[in-house]
């Protein structure tokens, strides 16, 4: 076979044991506030039935669907189909364009049915919904669990935008209790800070949404009203008001709105103010908040430290969400990403698309490969993050040293130091300059001197120094 | 929408909690070995084009590959096609049977080129051999690298085969270096003594049977051979001897084989006397089977512990080996499944493919799906595991019980101690009853007397013991 030159899908990736370590530094870093705040693992199959995926993601979300062709003669019915079409116009005169015509079950969507009932999983969210129905009767609700791993979208690759990418989600179904969102704004928190992202949480309320469409008189542009709404950072307020005209908006309902979007503190008595007694939506909404910021004084005192702001405009698509609604963006100038890192909210009717009703649902989610990329530009994973775990690498001059190394580097390994040997002979600077690439921090060397005297000549390959150790003596360097 | 009842795909599975704990439980016991043995750890995409997995795992293979279709309007090329042989056949008078015959293009394998040029992972060493030839400028050499990740195959599902299963490799490449599978040895030996699984290793050498061939006199029937010497656990030696005899094998040959395969202790003095010397190939394996030896007993002594044996059957269908060849059992009579939980060798050319030649890399694999079943056969996951991280559940009797517990909750948590709040106005019952299914060691318990006294009656639901402790006597208790 011709060698041939090996290219990756576009908007997939490669990543590297340098990049590993990051990618898992972030992973372990959540990880560790989830599992804190006594969320359990779960874990989905990559590939979905077609069935589970479709129709939940509105119409752009099927189209950016990976598709798995079925195993076996996928094309096979296809061309069954196909075929006693040919064989029934065969006896008709007309034959050609009616033919034609039929054969445009070759197209697209058509055709999917026959060759395709497998897709992979597009977020962990409608997943995790069908596996809450499946197990309702194992599980313990409420149910708290979160879930790592990637998933997929066919969309057009671009910066900070890939195929295959993964997201880290914590909900909590079966309980709603606002002592939910509490647990995910302080997860929100602790996870950024423990990453020393500096972030922003935005909070909103569907509630509030509701109500400001009733209040504007436009309850019927609920979404054309939350889609505006979601350009507001974009745009800017003004812009948003001119085209919330143009949808009908009332006139002194928007002044009003202008008004108190622009507040530096927007309370609840601005709300309350802003939102007639009569809205009884816009009023659960701000009992919500209300509830909330009373939790979070209850823990924090009154300077309440968390970056924690509401935002009136905060719509994010709205999606399925019922309740709260949050959005994390970066707090540093120096970020070149203007979109969110994470996003969440409360979904009252998640599992009812797979036949379990009334089950309320609140979660929050992380994006990994965001993450990654404003940690990069900002500098902030932690300098000793290596490629490799090893502490010590055994270097040799000829058969003799390399068998005289080997009790030595089992040794090392049984005290639970992460060592390895130059598996090849060859000199010794090419030893060193493989350590040096791979930033190990010690190299012990045996020349024949070392062996006579049983002992290593060991290098700090950063700093310079060497000294001569017994086995023990480096194990104890080392470990320290 | 009609609530539909959500399935999965065959061969698919979900993992819950309990279930995740479990599969971590071995992932990590193995990722510390590999680490601890400075293998380094990369991850390739789910996806990967047809071009790098087509034709590289035989025929059979091709047929498992699980193939992506293209996005957008996939079927629209096909069509296009079909479309053109429609309008070139209408003007002609012999229509319908010519076109049928064209539109043989829509069964399985002609049409693919049309709707997918993307699959999904199938094993992990094929991306590997992708990796290095497209980053050979930025590794350093020899590359040691681990990766765990899931694969896919569509293979008829049954007991212990999934569609989505795990391997964990590790692989050396740029080192034709003996040591590389002394670590491999004794990674597998490390790693199934922490998980308690008992094993035995067996260790064949790809030259030993080319060797095996030239004494048979059947060189060219080596394939054949091995398919044959590979069934020698499920027939029987004197059945393969019988079948290798069907394909030519000579007979004195056949039954010197058939002696010194039975032996207790196939020692090398055997194996030597067995291979003629002028059997270069063989005794080129004999050497390397010497060299093994003689690492293992510099670093076990004579009274070598490790449990691997040397297997002149041993083949595994042979595939890309060159040098070495693996296979890991389990040694347990309660155990079930016969078939190996690991397996790997050396290969002198996988990256030639991708126009890299002259690469030696050497490897091994952990079958995570095996591991688990057999781990859950013989019972020997560690009994602690628990679905949950949390040691502190708060339990409560009303709305400002429950605000009571907030700040001690948050203080347990900045302590670094797994605890969560019931978050509903439930019955105390309740409340327990969901600790005690998800098996939380401690309860907290916030009643009007205990808000009063700063103190919370603490339960241990393992032992029913109660006590009062003010919040850091809890810390103190639980950090234990």
């Amino acid at each position: 076979m011709a060698a041939q030159k090996p290219t990756l899908p576009k908007g997939t990736r490669d990543f590297g044991p340098a990049d590993v370590q990051k990618r898992k530094y972030i992973l372990n870093t959540i990880e560790t506030v989830f599992k804190k705040y006594g969320f359990m693992p779960l874990e989905t199959p990559t590939m979905e039935n077609l069935s589970t995926l479709e129709g939940k993601y509105g119409e752009e979300g099927d189209k950016l669907l990976f598709r798995i062709l079925d195993s076996g003669d996928y094309l096979k019915s296809l061309k069954e189909h196909n075929d006693k079409i040919l064989s029934d116009e065969s006896q008709d005169a007309t034959f050609a364009p009616s033919v034609s015509g039929k054969l445009i079950d070759l197209e697209a969507k058509a055709a999917t049915k026959f060759i395709s009932e497998k897709g992979l999983r597009y977020d962990l969210t409608v997943p995790f919904a069908r596996y809450v129905v499946m197990h309702r009767n194992e599980i313990t609700f409420p149910f708290r669990r979160y879930q790592m791993q990637p998933v997929w979208r066919a969309d057009r690759p671009q910066k900070g935008r890939y195929r295959e990418f993964w997201q880290c989600d914590a909900d909590v179904v079966g309980s709603d209790s606002l002592l939910n969102e509490l647990d995910l704004i302080q997860i929100y928190d602790e996870a950024f800070d423990s990453l020393k992202i500096p972030i922003q949480i935005k909070y909103n309320n569907r509630k509030l949404l509701d109500g400001l469409s009733q209040l504007f008189g436009i309850e019927d542009k609920l979404i054309d009203m939350t889609v505006i709404l979601d350009k507001t950072d974009k745009i800017g307020i003004d812009a948003v008001v001119e085209e919330l005209k143009s949808i009908g908006a009332n006139l002194d309902s928007l002044a009003k709105f202008q008004t108190v979007f622009q507040l530096p503190n927007l309370t609840t008595k601005h709300l309350n103010e802003f939102f007639s007694s009569s809205n009884e939506i816009a009023k659960k909404g701000v009992d919500e908040i209300v509830k909330i910021a009373e939790y979070l004084e209850v823990i924090y005192g009154s300077n309440n430290r968390l970056p924690i702001t509401h935002d009136l405009a905060l719509a994010r698509g709205l999606s399925y969400y019922t309740g709260s609604i949050f959005e994390v963006v970066v707090n540093d100038d120096r970020c070149s990403l203007k979109s969110s890192i994470g996003g969440g909210g409360r979904y009252d009717n998640l599992t009812g698309i797979f036949g379990l009703p009334n089950v309320s649902g609140v979660g929050i989610s992380f994006g990994l490969d965001r993450i990654y990329d404003v940690m990069e530009e900002l500098k902030l994973f932690p300098e000793q993050l290596r490629a490799t775990s090893t502490q010590v690498i055994f270097c040799h001059f000829d058969e003799a040293t390399q068998l005289y190394c080997l009790p030595a580097l089992k040794l090392l390994r049984d005290a639970g130091i992460a060592a390895e040997i130059f598996p090849d002979n060859k000199k010794l600077g090419k030893q060193l300059e493989y350590a040096n690439a791979l930033q190990i921090p010690f190299a012990a060397i045996a020349g024949e001197t070392e062996m006579q005297q049983q002992v290593f000549t060991v290098k700090n390959l950063i700093t310079g120094e060497q000294q001569s150790c017994s086995t023990q003596a480096l194990i104890s360097l080392v470990g320290q």
